[in-house]
């Protein structure tokens, strides 16, 4: 246990790769923040494998020359990163970080959902599911045997998701205009947010924003849920609905990777779990189908660093105490 | 009527403009085809306002020169285009044509789903419901009255149309792969269509289909047909219900424009419409929906052509066995 060797420092870098952009932290092992650095996206499928790389190792050098040490002083660096859906991806960059060379260890390469994971769980075994602008749930036992489900994304998947209940949103909306679906107060939502008149002018806002920007139309979710609030069944619905998706691909998860004696956490990760109608969906259909399980509450204000911390300690052996420190010192230096 | 003055020679310019292609005629009215001439897409949301009047122009221009006619020559214009959702659209049209200066007649400017309704009705009461890659319903009364509806776009609509079924089909296949669903022939079917063994792999070839070309998704439609007709029931259900979805496109534009006594035609257009399954769903519906409909033979291999001529025989009341010769000839060049 490097605590027992508190003599020793111990030099980490943690890296919170993300669609818009990369946060490279370098700490010691007494929980100090010595340096950080903030540049673009690292997923390629935004950016694409170069640029990705680019500004990842943009934000990697930058941090590590603030710390004022060298990159060969670095004891273990750990990356969280998105797009590693497929084994390719995650080798892409690893053989990318070896020819790069500057680094006496070998980098860590984690996929954004386990990051997630180890933020909910602490590393204990457990299901986390990421509801924020697509869906995806990971989950591991006690026995290291992991799985997930979802995270297919958002053309006709990634239900419970940001994007699913924006896609409906559009879609119970378009019915409604057309005098093929049932009232719903979302319609009128919809057209006030983008401050439009004529509900075919939703056609070109859509398919623009697609075109730059999918992420964005993600934003029509928080109009379901005011709808929902205010009593509209419609948008009810489609909570419930994706509540019940989301809490799928738990069970999902939980039946390729359960022992059945086995406690497990199970918690949310993401911006949808702010709606409180969603929220109660899931919890109750993960109890429904899992009973075994401890359902936490969900990390709505997530940041990535506390996975990769987690992740961390499960690897050094340091006290779990460390994350909410390093956690605390992380936010503060950025939002200054 | 024009036929009465048949030593009168009437030249018309009909486009068929499309986001692939543009296609321009110069016919006469005793039926010659003159000239043609094809450039690319006229879709200004595919390729932006500018690059799609430019290759509207250049079709233009190209089959005026071939035919041996000045464009003052041209007594009559119609021009069927792409993405005329709003008015604003067709006014940017209308007005770079006016700035182009070159005609002495106003072209027509016509949306593409009401060239479609042409091609099934020759301007007769009735309703063409088009799915293709989209999914749109038009209709027009006695009275002259018009109605649309659906034409939202792929994204959650465009319910029944070829990209709406790959959206179920990568929908069930996800869930299949996952564990959350049941089993569908679909999905082996997917892998083998893309030539892919790891169904996370999916994942990087929807997404750089939907940056590149969406359209092309929609061909996992047709492997949605072959697992129904096999008997897969996920598959058939889905077509059933595209089929239903379209009817009820169907309906919404009845609503709106109905004469209870009068009798309707209502036929499909378009290439999901080759599905015996969904072309018997859809029909049962309407038949349901709207008893007086006299439901009409699809038009699979659907030739814009054909609804541009149909309005042309309205517009300056040739006989109508004109439209069968002139598509005939059109079909014989193009195909050359």
């Amino acid at each position: 246990m490097l605590e027992d060797y508190a003599e020793i420092s111990v030099y980490a870098l943690l890296v919170e790769g993300g669609k818009t952009k990369t946060l490279s932290v370098v700490i010691n092992d007494r929980g100090d923040l010595l340096s950080y650095s903030i540049s673009g996206s690292s997923g390629w499928t935004t950016v694409g494998f170069d640029t990705a790389f680019s500004n990842l190792t943009l934000s990697i050098m930058s941090a590590i020359n603030r710390s004022g040490l060298s990159p060969r002083e670095i004891d273990i660096a750990i990356l969280g990163l998105p797009d590693l859906d497929t084994e390719s991806a995650k080798i892409y960059f690893e053989e990318k970080l070896r020819e790069w060379g500057v680094f006496r260890v070998k980098p860590l390469i984690i996929p954004d959902f386990v990051v997630a994971y180890y933020a909910v769980t602490l590393g204990d075994p457990g299901i986390a599911v990421i509801a924020g602008t697509g869906s995806i749930a990971y989950g591991k036992n006690s026995r290291g045997v992991s799985a997930r489900a979802g995270g297919w994304g958002w053309f006709g998947n990634d239900e419970g998701s940001a994007i699913w209940i924006a896609m409906k949103a559009i879609e119970t909306s378009g019915k409604f205009f057309d005098g093929r679906g049932p009232y719903t107060a979302i319609a009128q939502k919809v057209l006030d947010f983008f401050k439009i008149k004529d509900p075919l002018h939703l056609i070109d806002i859509v398919y623009s924003l697609i075109a730059r920007d999918v992420g964005e139309i993600g934003k029509l979710a928080i109009l379901v849920d005011e709808a929902a609030e205010e009593g509209d069944q419609i948008a009810k619905e489609i909570l419930l609905n994706s509540g019940r998706e989301l809490a799928l691909m738990a069970k999902a998860v939980y039946e390729k990777i359960r022992v059945d004696s086995e406690e497990f956490i199970i918690g949310g990760v993401g911006s949808v779990f702010s709606s409180r109608i969603l929220k109660e969906s899931f919890t109750s259909s993960v109890r429904n189908y899992i009973p075994n399980a401890r359902v936490v509450e969900p990390l709505v204000k997530y940041t990535p660093i506390k996975g990769i911390v987690a992740l961390l300690v499960e690897k050094t052996g340091l006290s779990r105490s460390f994350i909410e420190l390093v956690v605390k010192s992380v936010q503060e230096a950025i939002s200054k």
